[in-house]
């Protein structure tokens, strides 16, 4: 019987000819990635565990982005710990305040993540190198623990459905409207433990840049991983940032998918999550009329550069309405600096938005724009579930860059169509 | 008997033609000053005494500044508060996230201040704009509401000490390192309740941001206020920023002055403040071994262009230490922009810092850079109180931009000089 993509990857990971749905296998890991919310635990576990040592100090990737720079004191006893750590164990690939990024965003750029690797991160969005033709996954501080001392980990090997992707997304549509969309249609656990695989036609007219915000958001849907065919984009990419060597998989032809769905990206529209989850989908032609306090845009899911130069179009000789607060994160210190080469910050300060160094910080209500209680934000992070950005009160409206961005001159959800665009 | 500079300043705003220190008088205010940690608390004093009026919405300025964009819900609310107030009153000189920055390194730079000016500021470091010839002074929240209420203040007329600047700073030596001398010779308290002013022909040789740095700090040796004459470089500065009259007020010749102190500005080094207080100076070829985990460069004293300028020659061609976390924080968005226009924010990220968004963050253990027990930071800020920037075990040394910069290449307290600058 034939194997997906990701059940390829994770059978050779295993030294197994054949695995299939629903197989224990312990899979060898390409890296092991933590943050300065999980890797404390994950280091605590392993102190309990009396292990003084790690399996590879070139494969595991430690990045604070959450609460850096030390937003508390809490914080900065975590980050000191992971310091302590990464600094014990010579870990190659830790990323100092300076040095980083959010991690999802990073370690692509770093070239640490590339196709036919199996990755587990302590973080739900690790399924972002997907975008890349690698197995990533999200797991908790123990496996993480586990991972670092043995290299090791054991995967249930999941079902898929297939998205079979054709046409070319219109004017202003973009990844992030693609996977809302799905999300909508499948649900938050439309996809549970399954492997949701790209193919089709229309992957070649998605940007890198839109693989990496699908592939990041499917756990939103409740998948084990999303994962894109590597295509010459795919390879380029990996090239340009990466010496590691890759291996490229394919589903086989007969490959068993529990379903499949074929969506002609030319038919999307700008799609919009309403609270409190994911798949509250609205297009922007069924929203109405709702007033927002505080725009977002940043995030694992959109602070790459297409998404900056996204918004800096449309802010471009325009001001923010003066009502709110309009916060532009870069993911990496990489993209700011490009941001700033290519003019885009100078357009954001210029509109009246802030541009904040790169961390997770309000996606999950840790700082740098936390709500309050009534107050409503149109975002372009990945979560809108009840308290995430700050009061239970609050309201988090999830979009594309594009639709934040226009939001944010008109002060209510909008397309870039009001402006004219 | 003749009068002090700020003497006559409020013996102008009480309607007198003479006050005497120690006199209570009543004087009108040119500005009322809140950022998001104390109006909130004016905001409900006001409540309570039910005034429901304020004196002029074009005097009163609202700058949310130390926890945005918000930190946390609490912030968040009191922001609300604020703006939510601001809107009420329709007070124009209300600066939302976008169009703000540090309060007083905004106020200045919007024209607010200028000179001839009595203004309070529910904020310690609102004796800034001395540098601009006002008298201008920290307030608590309650003298805030009744200001903001009636447009008066009531103040003991303050006693003087005369400093006599002349000569000029060498090179890499700054206002910071005059203003960290003085209060090494006179104390924390070597100026309490009284004026410190500026006079000699010194102060042609100290930039505008040197003298707002040194004003500054006045509060940091007890001072009520700190003031400098109204030469050609500041009536410049004024014109360029402001549309309002400003009327220049100048000391008496014979007026009384506790003490007279004459520093030759040629003498001085760089100076360091070691914890615990700002007095507990020393300089640089004083300081022995300081390995460092942290450097700031920013806040109300020492975020402005000329120390962005100072940082970036510093920085640029080299890296700071790995092992560092080093925050640069413009002080305002104007600056921001200004130091990206002139490749300073540009060089900041090639040497591994990062920019945050203009915030007091830090300065006072907000966020964006909070420390755990055991960590150093050398900082540009203004104070090194036990725990103030994290930690009650961790410590804060104060320095110029010059030195911040130097250490922030060599990981432990260096002037530029080790670098061979």
């Amino acid at each position: 019987m034939g194997m997906t993509m990701t059940q390829k990857i994770l059978a050779a990971h295993a030294g197994l000819s054949e695995v299939k749905a629903g197989q224990l296998i312990e899979a060898d890991l390409d890296l092991v990635l933590g943050n300065d919310i999980t890797a404390p635990v994950a280091i605590h576990e392993m102190d309990k565990m009396k292990i003084n040592t790690v399996f590879d100090k070139d494969k595991i990737a430690l990045v604070p982005d959450h609460f850096v720079p030390n937003k508390d004191i809490k914080s900065a006893e975590h980050c000191k710990c992971v310091r302590e750590f990464a600094s014990k164990h010579d870990i190659t690939n830790y990323f100092e305040v300076g040095q980083m990024g959010i991690e999802h965003a990073l370690l692509p750029e770093k070239g640490l993540t590339v196709a036919g690797d199996v990755i587990i991160g302590a973080d739900s969005h690790t399924c972002t190198y997907g975008a890349l033709g690698a197995f990533s996954t999200g797991v908790g501080s123990t496996d993480m623990a586990a991972g670092m001392a043995t290299g090791k980990a054991w995967f249930k090997v999941p079902s898929a459905i297939k998205f079979v992707l054709t046409g070319k997304l219109s004017k202003w549509v973009s990844g992030k409207d693609l996977i809302l969309h799905i999300i909508g249609m499948i649900g938050v656990d439309g996809a549970l433990y399954k492997s949701m695989e790209f193919v089709g036609d229309g992957i070649a007219n998605l940007t890198m840049d839109d693989r990496f915000t699908v592939a990041n958001m499917a756990i939103e849907a409740g998948a084990k991983n999303g994962i894109f065919p590597v295509d010459a984009l795919a390879e380029t990419y990996i090239k340009e940032h990466s010496k590691k060597p890759y291996v490229i998989y394919e589903a086989d032809e007969d490959a068993q998918y529990d379903e499949t769905i074929t969506i002609d990206l030319a038919e999307l529209k700008s799609t919009i999550a309403f609270p409190h989850l994911p798949e509250n989908t609205r297009t922007i032609d069924e929203v109405g009329e709702v007033i927002i306090d505080q725009v977002v845009i940043g995030s694992c899911t959109n602070g790459r550069i297409d998404d900056l130069r996204i918004t800096a179009k449309v802010f471009e000789g325009r001001q923010v309405d003066k009502r709110l607060r309009v916060i532009i994160i870069p993911a990496t210190q990489k993209i700011y600096l490009q941001a700033i080469e290519e003019g885009l910050i100078q357009i954001f300060i210029n509109s009246g938005a802030i541009v904040s160094t790169p961390t997770c910080g309000p996606c999950l209500g840790g700082y740098m724009g936390v709500l309050a209680a009534g107050e409503r934000c149109i975002s372009t992070t990945n979560r809108n579930f009840v308290g995430r950005m700050g009061d239970p009160k609050s309201e988090v409206y999830l979009a594309s860059p594009a639709i934040a961005a226009a939001s944010a001159i008109t002060g209510k959800i909008s397309g870039p169509a009001e402006l004219g665009m």
